[in-house]
């Protein structure tokens, strides 16, 4: 069996990614980053994931991107919410270089496993704006990887999976559901309340609560509006 | 005066690096890395170099690249001495994807800062062989910053500059010289004794060692063999 790191965020997309590369017979190493999110709920959120799907190892490494600041989602700015998502605006909950940052530790982590596939659940569909999960980045990304480890050098590529990219939030849904996901133990929101109830207000509650309406499923977590 | 992130690890290169960066009249933010290397020395001597230089911010970030070893560097290998350095086999001090993590920060903070420029250290000529040293590294991960980032996205693109990338050590030491670098508050070391002397046989210690020599210019930093 091949290895695979995993990002796993606690969410839905990358536990649905968890799921598809669980299906496709990959040995999952999930990484998970305590990067100082005010939404500290998904890394339980990630904890029940990595249980319930009983992958090999899952590392939550803290790495501070408070010390940056700059995004609604680590620093003193107020999460927007209610609004509509707008692509030409990328919104204030973007974090900089935030993918950039979790696919280079994915890397390392690869490299020293001499595991040659990475996942991650990015989408530029039902999306956010935020121009680290669009098709070009993972590309350059790619081509920049290649280049980047001591296992390239020596022709052994580390590849990186992004099988959700072109996939709407709703066919995500199904799919996950198709592959066993409990999407009850998932947390998407930006800004939930101290015991981790969802706004319903915030752009990924939107996207999320959207998906869950159009591939007419029922979402059991909770919203503060219920 | 434009803004500059510097990555700077209190080694002979970026310190360089620091010095010319400064010349051409950037504002200076320091960026160093705790990241669990064996020569913890060298963070000793990235404070004494963000000071000598009187720059505006200077950031120590903690990372634990431990956590995944793989390296002479943090983990509990032997760091070779005394060999010659061959180009074709990376040695075992090569860090799996340090340089990209370390970019990846630097990108982060230069978004927030709106700073344009980053400067690294990086060399091709008197260098160990690491695979993200290379030209065709740094011209892959600059294209990939260019798609990485909101400020990206509305033009203004962040520019990674690697001054030293085709200099021999010896060019670089007299630059350094001709620029008021006071090489004596460097380190380069991959092994030092606890009090931080410089074992002079590393790969490192050599091609620091070499590079004096071939410059005509006295080292006065102190090597366990003196």
């Amino acid at each position: 069996m091949k290895k695979a790191v995993v990002l796993t965020s606690g969410g839905l997309d990358s536990t649905t990614v968890l799921a598809l590369s669980r299906s496709k017979g990959f040995k999952i190493y999930a990484l998970t980053f305590d990067y100082g999110q005010r939404h500290k709920q998904e890394l339980s959120s990630a904890k029940k994931v990595a249980k319930y799907f009983g992958i090999v190892e899952h590392k939550i490494i803290k790495i501070n991107l408070r010390c940056f600041g700059g995004s609604a989602l680590t620093d003193d700015i107020k999460v927007p919410q209610g609004g509509k998502i707008k692509r030409k605006n990328i919104p204030i909950t973007y974090v900089p270089a935030r993918n950039t940052i979790f696919l280079s530790y994915a890397l390392a982590w690869a490299e020293v496993l001499k595991a040659q596939d990475i996942f991650i659940g990015v989408n530029a569909i039902d999306y956010s704006g935020y121009p680290d999960c669009r098709p070009e980045y993972i590309d350059a990304y790619q081509k920049m990887a290649d280049l980047a480890t001591k296992e390239s050098v020596e022709g052994r590529l580390i590849k990186i999976h992004t099988p959700l990219i072109n996939m709407s939030k709703a066919e995500i849904i199904k799919k996950g559901i198709e592959l066993g996901v409990d999407y009850s133990i998932t947390h998407s929101c930006y800004s939930p309340t101290r015991n981790g109830v969802a706004c319903g207000k915030c752009d990924s509650c939107i996207l999320r609560k959207k998906g869950f309406n159009k591939a007419g499923i029922k979402d059991i977590i909770r919203y503060i509006q219920d």
